[in-house]
């Protein structure tokens, strides 16, 4: 199955506690869409860049299967920039600069051959923009996910409101789900999310994991414990192009089929932190994939065949 | 497999966003023998308390089958007592007042009847104290537990370290975990305290779940998800006892029974937090056990059988 992805591409700056990355490439949609790229080979991509964009980025992204037909270049333009420093413990992080550029006026046309895509994946991005690219496909697609932020919460609330109404699935972190439903118990929060719209709400844990729920079924992925994370940037992007990509590679919506979209997107996640930027991203091989996913697997695995 | 416990029991007024609790019974020991009891009932407690301490609470813990002939009673003394208050967000507390007591010149004397005891918990206080114990036991014991807290990193690093040395599986949570090896990532911390002497690490994470840790092994047990979380007082504490509960119970120290260890330890402290101090903890049965350990279950299994 086709995946229509909306989001950003362009450029960061990120410093961390183990060094500093220059102008690398990034972007909620280019982390998708690599991350989605293991699992499917016909991506949809929606986006605005200007003409700063290097080519082979966008040759090596059409080599994984992503087209570009709805990416949009504004040639006189720059593309978005994003600069921050991550705190020591890299659990928060302060943001430098922020240069819109293309971004600011971004009115995205999708192409009809992306009206048709049964997997939708709305990356982080003016709730505004988010909407009106569900408005502009032909049909209700099968899974509309939708990855936003505190940001949006505190400057467009009832624009993201209106999004989140629309779709099937909701990923956010956990301050963000408290944020958003003003309960402090993650239980209580996700009942109140789920009223809002959004039969799957999946809340991101950064390294503590990510919890699924939908019904009264929850379902928690680990993180793995990791020697090392580099750069945190993008992990939450590549969870959501694990996500999406394994439901379209399967075509299959049940609880269980969820559950292992949530595993593979903790996966894909657990590679990006480990290098700067796509960097990890873009060269894993399968029988790395097969290792770490062996890993998940172990790391919760219990034989609970033992009684009170 | 009897149990040999050593730790405080006291009295402890608490105060949560839920409600306050005026000198409630608690203690590290306290939670550990009512945890441990619902896998064996030969538990050996040792700790000291005043004439203040009600001798109905002392019955009913012999009535789950815990020995308090190594209970020292100091008649005309007050039993300790700790005093606290929880932040909002359930995630800090404040320490009002500690009252050492009769904690004060603790000098433990094992019973013989104790010195015997395969499984040794010994729950958070002095390193010395715990050092002490250690020193009284008969033989080797096939396994001893050390909880201790970062209170004891800051005042008696070198007592502590000297008991860490002495023990089998060392319990803490993260930032201890981060504090006594001075690193960050918790694979690496991990290795770190692994070489000042214990073949296995949990490392608690609260509300985010529990770590263990051994050789190349590591196993992740999640946290329930809860409605509320009511009092956190005594889930460390719980945990140990459910932990070393159930490993005496069976008595099989492979890693796979220690995995089982973790999830009956984060079991019994899922239950501990719903209600102030040891209230609910008394009270539990057979069914509400099963049934928390079937959600335990199903939180976390997924079919791996997926490859990329």
């Amino acid at each position: 199955m086709s995946i229509l992805t909306v989001g950003s591409v362009a450029f960061d700056s990120i410093e961390t506690p183990f060094g500093k990355a220059d102008r690398i490439v990034g972007g909620a949609a280019t982390y998708i869409c690599w991350a989605a790229s293991y699992f499917v080979d016909d991506i949809k991509l929606c986006s605005v860049i200007g003409g700063d964009f290097p080519e082979d980025e966008l040759n090596e992204l059409r080599g994984r299967g992503v087209s570009t037909e709805g990416l949009e270049v504004k040639q006189d333009e720059k593309s978005f920039f994003w600069s921050g420093k991550y705190h020591d413990d890299m659990n928060g992080r302060d943001t430098l600069l922020t240069e819109l550029n293309v971004l600011a006026d971004f009115d995205p046309v999708l192409p009809d051959s992306y009206k048709n895509c049964d997997y939708v994946m709305l990356g982080n991005l003016t709730p505004e923009v988010q909407l009106n690219v569900i408005n502009q496909m032909d049909k209700r697609p099968k899974l509309i996910v939708l990855d936003t932020m505190n940001f949006w919460m505190d400057v467009a609330l009832d624009s993201l409101k209106a999004v989140i109404a629309k779709v099937d699935v909701l990923t956010i972190n956990d301050e963000e789900a408290r944020q958003l439903s003003g309960e402090h118990s993650l239980v209580k929060a996700a009942r109140a999310i789920r009223a809002m719209g959004p039969k799957y709400l999946v809340i991101k844990k950064g390294e503590h994991g990510a919890l699924l729920f939908h019904g009264e079924n929850i379902f928690f992925a680990p993180a793995l414990p990791l020697e090392s994370v580099f750069d945190p940037t993008g992990a939450g992007d590549t969870f959501a192009g694990g996500f999406i990509g394994h439901l379209a590679k399967t075509d299959d919506l049940s609880f269980e089929n969820m559950k292992r979209a949530v595993i593979f997107g903790s996966l894909m996640a657990s590679c990006t932190v480990e290098k700067f930027g796509i960097e990890k991203l873009k060269g894993l091989s399968t029988e790395e994939l097969q290792a770490r996913m062996e890993q998940f697997s172990n790391l919760t695995r219990f034989d609970a065949a033992v009684a009170f």
